[in-house]
């Protein structure tokens, strides 16, 4: 693969967006920022193996992956995604279609969010494809919505379905950015993150950072077609897949009984978009009202990567 | 290693800038650019067996050189690195002490060009270690350099001496910010870049972007010591070394030949921290004015990896 003819037919394919006063070719890019009050920053770092399985999916679904995970954590800021970086470790030998490949899949969903790759890293080692995306984002006015602001009786809503992703999903799914900058301009959120770990690993992550707990309800967890069909595989129950299976990549948020009520009837969102989950409590960790009225506590499970 | 205790130790140890409202811990940073005009943004992968060898260097040197890296892309804009995000991929099984030190290399840069880190990812894959860093930078009311500016009868200067930088520089150099900022606030330059693929490697970048020619001095060049030393390993003269030889992070940049004149003679500078290399012409391509008098012309090189 000759490096700089594969750079040369980047910079010429590339869509332009007007805020970007330098793309790919230089030291570095600039981006104006001169009416803006923050930039967002995000990082994700995918690789052959862990977070896809070249056996299993095409080159240009990781190009699409790579980026639509990090537009999904400026979507859980409530913010607007703008350029991004793309790093890039081939393993040695990789020929210049597969290179393409990976990058046609990147454009895929980058010219669908409007967004730039305004620069980046192409080496190669003697390892696994290994694909790094940074990306930038602005306020747009708004502030961004932090982990750590859920309060004492809160509702919690999520987006979607959820559970077993590995059967598709992980590869296509939508980043929720549109509806995270419809929810941070005309709803007051306290809390949001995307769901990429699993739901209970998630939200406990929202939990510690508030220094609060939750109660879910059994029945209002949606389970997506995907969890019933994996539960068939594992044995195990669908629910079990929807709390604990990752890289769903839909959005949970905590916010007061009215502000959830007026998000779950507005007219902004496809209907069924939201679901809600349960609410927020005092104590720590989190607790599942079962159908038959007991509640439990419950261990928030992480993703397990690709070793099922 | 635990991934989560990882995560908050480096929370707890990082240094704070005023300027991040949100740092390491949620989806996305978030950094204060209301008094900025440009974002800088860029981005390095390296790759044990590629770009550093652990057999070789500590796992310390390859945080430092991590950073380091990113910083002097921005220095060769002329701006100011602010703040970065680090992407890890660390071989399984590593131990949470490897991790650590990596960590201990990157501040023991970080801190002293005052950039904070504000996010990352942390993963783990069957490969060799591999870190990203994407570095941001501002404009600080300046305007970034470009490779694009060269003109015909601009001189060339370049900073420090050239070649041998695998006998150590390569993992020990200093990123030029300082004299990148002060160059671009005291001086009119007209192209500047890093030198990291080799200094015709890079020139060329710069002759090409720009649409001229260069003639360089063959008893100009700076060669450093390792280059004399390298040579004596290799066979090769030591000027094949200092023209050929990568990673010396030395700054290349044109300007005019008033400019050249009063940079060469400013005390704002370590004297000698400047040659003057060569000039550039109409015509495409490099040429070497050789101590006997002749002109010829010369082959770009680019820098060869580690293999040596």
């Amino acid at each position: 693969m000759g490096e700089f003819s594969f750079i040369q037919w980047i910079r010429e394919r590339q869509r332009r967006r007007k805020d970007v006063i330098l793309g790919i070719g230089d030291d570095c890019a600039a981006i104006d920022v001169s009416s803006d009050r923050l930039c967002l920053i995000t990082t994700d770092m995918l690789v052959d193996g862990t977070h896809f399985d070249l056996e299993k999916c095409t080159v240009r679904d990781v190009g699409r992956k790579a980026i639509a995970c990090s537009i999904s954590d400026v979507a859980a800021m409530g913010c607007q995604a703008t350029v991004a970086v793309v790093s890039i470790c081939f393993p040695n030998h990789s020929t210049e279609r597969f290179a393409r490949k990976l990058y046609k899949g990147i454009w895929s969903i980058a010219d669908k969010y409007n967004i730039e790759i305004v620069g980046g890293d192409i080496i190669s080692g003697d390892c696994p494809l290994c694909i790094n995306v940074t990306m930038l984002g602005r306020d747009d006015g708004l502030k961004p919505i932090r982990r750590s602001g859920a309060r004492v009786g809160d509702m919690i809503l999520v987006t979607g379905t959820l559970g077993g992703s590995l059967l598709g999903k992980h590869l296509h799914f939508k980043p929720r950015l549109k509806e995270g900058l419809i929810l941070n301009k005309n709803f007051t959120i306290h809390a949001m993150i995307d769901i990429s770990d699993g739901l209970t690993a998630d939200l406990n992550h929202v939990l510690e950072e508030s220094h609060v707990g939750a109660v879910l309800y059994e029945d209002q967890i949606p389970i997506s077609e995907a969890a019933v069909k994996m539960s068939k595989e594992t044995g195990k129950i669908p629910l079990y897949h929807a709390l604990s299976d990752g890289e769903d990549y839909e959005l949970l948020m905590t916010l007061s009984k009215g502000q959830a009520k007026k998000i779950l009837e507005s007219p902004l969102f496809t209907k069924g978009t939201f679901s809600c989950i349960g609410e927020v409590i005092k104590n720590s960790g989190i607790q599942m009202k079962f159908l038959d009225g007991s509640v439990r506590r419950i261990k928030p499970r992480g993703y397990e990567h690709l070793k099922s």
